[in-house]
C-alpha cells in the first residue's frame, strides 16, 4: 500500500492509499517532539496493528527539500534535516521514501486524479500561495528547486507589504489568506458599515460577506484575485500550463471565487493564452496526502 | 548539410551549417512577392550552384507557428500559411522541414553553442521582448506555444503604454528598443541638458550615454531593466531555469546593461534563485539561423 504524508504547520496528515482510493486517512498532533520520529512511528504501529504492507512513504513538507534532505522548513523550525536517515530507525530499506514540496506534491495529486497527462499548474491560497507543476504526472522542480514558488512573485505594486521571505510586494501577501485579512483591516475604515465580522475575521468570512454583496469585502476578494489573475496570465506566458487548478483553504470559496479569479486573469492574458482552464482543485485538503503517495518512480504512477 | 533560416521583419537571414560552423550564411531582401517562395526558390538554386546536399531546413519565424502551420505573423503580413506546403514546390520529400519562433530558435541556438543541457531561458531585446525556454537542447513550447512569450507579461504599472497586442504595460512597452527610445523621449523635458543625439536616437544610443553618466540616459535605462528585472524574477519562480540568456539588439549594449539587468534582477529575486547565472548571448543575430539549423530530431541534436 502507498502510503502519502502531508506536513503541515500544526498537525499531519498521513493516508493509506491502493488503487487511488484512501483505505485510512487521519492527522497527528506533532507539537513537541521530533516531528519525524512521531510520525514514522505512528505509521509503524499503525501498520502493524491493521496488518498493512507497506510499498512505499511518500512527504510533502512545507518548504525547501532536496533529495530527502531539507534545507529550509521555516514553520516547523527544522532545517538541514535527513529524512531518510530518519526513517531508516523505522523501516528497512526495501521501503522507498521520497518526498518534495507540499504545493508541488498537491499539484502531483491533482493531476493524477483528473488523469491530466498535460500541463497542470497548481496554486494553493492558504496561510501563503504556493504552487506546483507538473507535466506527463511529474513534478517538474526546476533548477532551484523553485518551480512553482509563486508565492514570492512580486506583483503588489500598490501595498508592498513586506513578506516573511524579505521583499516587498509579493503575491501572497495580498492574495493569501493572510492577505486577504490584511486588505479587510485596511480597507475597514473607508466604508461605513460592512456585513463582515471582524470579531471572527478570515478569508472565507470575507468572501462569504462579497457573496452578499458587501462592498468592503468586495473591494477585498477583487484586489486579491486581481493580483493573482495577472500573476497567473505572467505564468502563462512562462510555462503556458493547459490548465490551472485552484486549491488550499481559500478555494473553499468555490465558484464565486473561481469566477473572479477568471475575469482578472483574461483581463491581463496575452490572447494565446487566453482560454487556458482554470477551475477548483478537486481534493480538497487530501490532495497532500494522495500527491505524496504518488512521488513513487514513474511507471508506477503510469497507472494513473 | 544543415540550413537555418531566420525570418526578420525585412530580411531574411540564411545559413548553410555543418558541424556547427557556417559554411555560407547571406541575407535575403524579402520586400514585395511571397516571402517564403523567395526563400526557397533562392535556398534550391544556391544550394546547386555550390553543390550542397541539404539534409534539412529548419526556420524561425517572428510569430506563432504551429507543426509548419504558421497562423499568426504580424510583422510580415502572413497568416494561415502551410509552410510544408510551399516548400514542396522547391524541395524533394525526403528533406525534412521544422519551424518554429524566433525566440526559441535564438533559444536553442545559444543553449547548443554554450553546451548547456540544463534549463536555459534566452530573452532577445529587439524591436520587442520576445523569449525562450530549451531544456536539454529541446524547445519547451506549452500548451499554446506561448512558453517564453514574455514581451506581454504586464508589467509596468507606471506609464501602462498601449502594447501592439491590445494590453497596456506590456514589458516591451518599456524594456525593448522600443520601448526605451519611449522613454527617452517622455523624460526629454525633465533634463535641461543631455548627452543623448535625438536625431539619431536609438537603444544604443541612449544606452552609450548611460555609460558617459547621462542622467537622463540613466534614468531611461535603469527603467527598462527594473522592469525587466523584475519579469525575470517571476518567470524564475515559475520556470526556474540554470541560466537567462540576454540577446537581441539591445544586448550590444555588453557588459554594462548585463550589469544592471543582473541588479535589478537580484532586487526582486526570492532567496532560492538569487544566484541564477545571467549571461550575454554569444551568437547575436546568428542565434536564430544556427537555432533554426538544429530543429531536427533528437538524435541528431544529441551531438550538441
Amino acid at each position: 500500500m502507498r502510503v502519502g504524508i502531508d506536513v503541515g504547520g500544526t498537525t499531519v496528515k498521513v493516508g493509506y492509499i491502493e488503487n487511488k482510493k484512501f483505505i485510512y486517512d487521519y492527522e497527528i498532533d506533532t507539537k513537541g517532539g521530533s516531528l519525524f520520529d512521531k510520525v514514522f512511528e505512528n505509521i509503524k504501529n499503525f501498520s502493524k496493528e491493521k496488518n498493512i504492507k507497506i510499498d512505499f512513504i511518500g512527504i510533502g513538507v512545507p518548504g525547501h527539500v532536496e533529495n530527502n534532505y531539507i534545507t529550509r522548513l521555516p514553520n516547523i523550525g527544522l532545517s538541514d534535516f535527513d529524512i531518510s536517515l530518519c526513517a531508516k530507525k523505522y523501516f528497512n530499506d526495501d521501503i522507498e521514501i521520497k518526498s518534495s514540496n507540499d504545493a508541488n506534491v498537491a499539484a502531483l495529486g491533482e493531476a493524477i486524479y483528473a488523469k491530466i497527462k498535460d500541463r497542470v499548474f497548481m496554486i494553493t491560497l492558504g496561510t501563503g500561495v504556493g504552487g506546483g507543476f507538473v507535466k506527463n504526472y511529474k513534478i517538474v522542480e526546476g533548477a532551484h528547486y523553485s518551480v512553482g514558488e509563486i508565492g514570492h512573485i512580486v506583483i503588489d505594486n500598490k501595498h508592498k507589504y513586506k513578506c516573511t521571505c524579505g521583499l516587498k510586494g509579493c503575491l501572497e501577501t495580498v492574495s493569501s489568506a493572510t492577505g486577504i485579512k490584511r486588505l479587510a483591516y485596511e480597507y475597514q475604515n473607508q466604508f461605513d458599515k460592512t456585513l463582515i465580522d471582524f470579531t471572527n475575521l478570515s478569508a472565507k468570512e470575507v468572501c462569504d460577506k462579497a457573496k452578499l454583496k458587501d462592498e468592503l469585502a468586495l473591494k477585498v476578494i477583487n484586489e486579491a484575485c486581481d493580483n493573482l489573475g495577472r500573476a497567473m496570465a505572467m505564468i502563462s506566458l512562462a510555462v503556458d500550463p493547459n490548465v490551472f487548478f485552484i486549491g488550499g483553504g481559500v478555494a473553499k470559496c468555490g465558484e464565486f471565487l473561481i469566477e473572479l479569479i477568471k475575469y482578472y486573469y483574461r483581463k491581463y492574458a496575452h490572447f494565446a493564452v487566453k482560454d487556458t482552464v482554470i477551475m477548483q482543485a478537486a481534493l480538497g485538503n487530501k490532495a497532500g496526502m494522495f500527491g505524496a503517495s504518488y512521488l513513487w518512480d514513474e511507471n508506477y504512477r503510469e497507472e494513473a
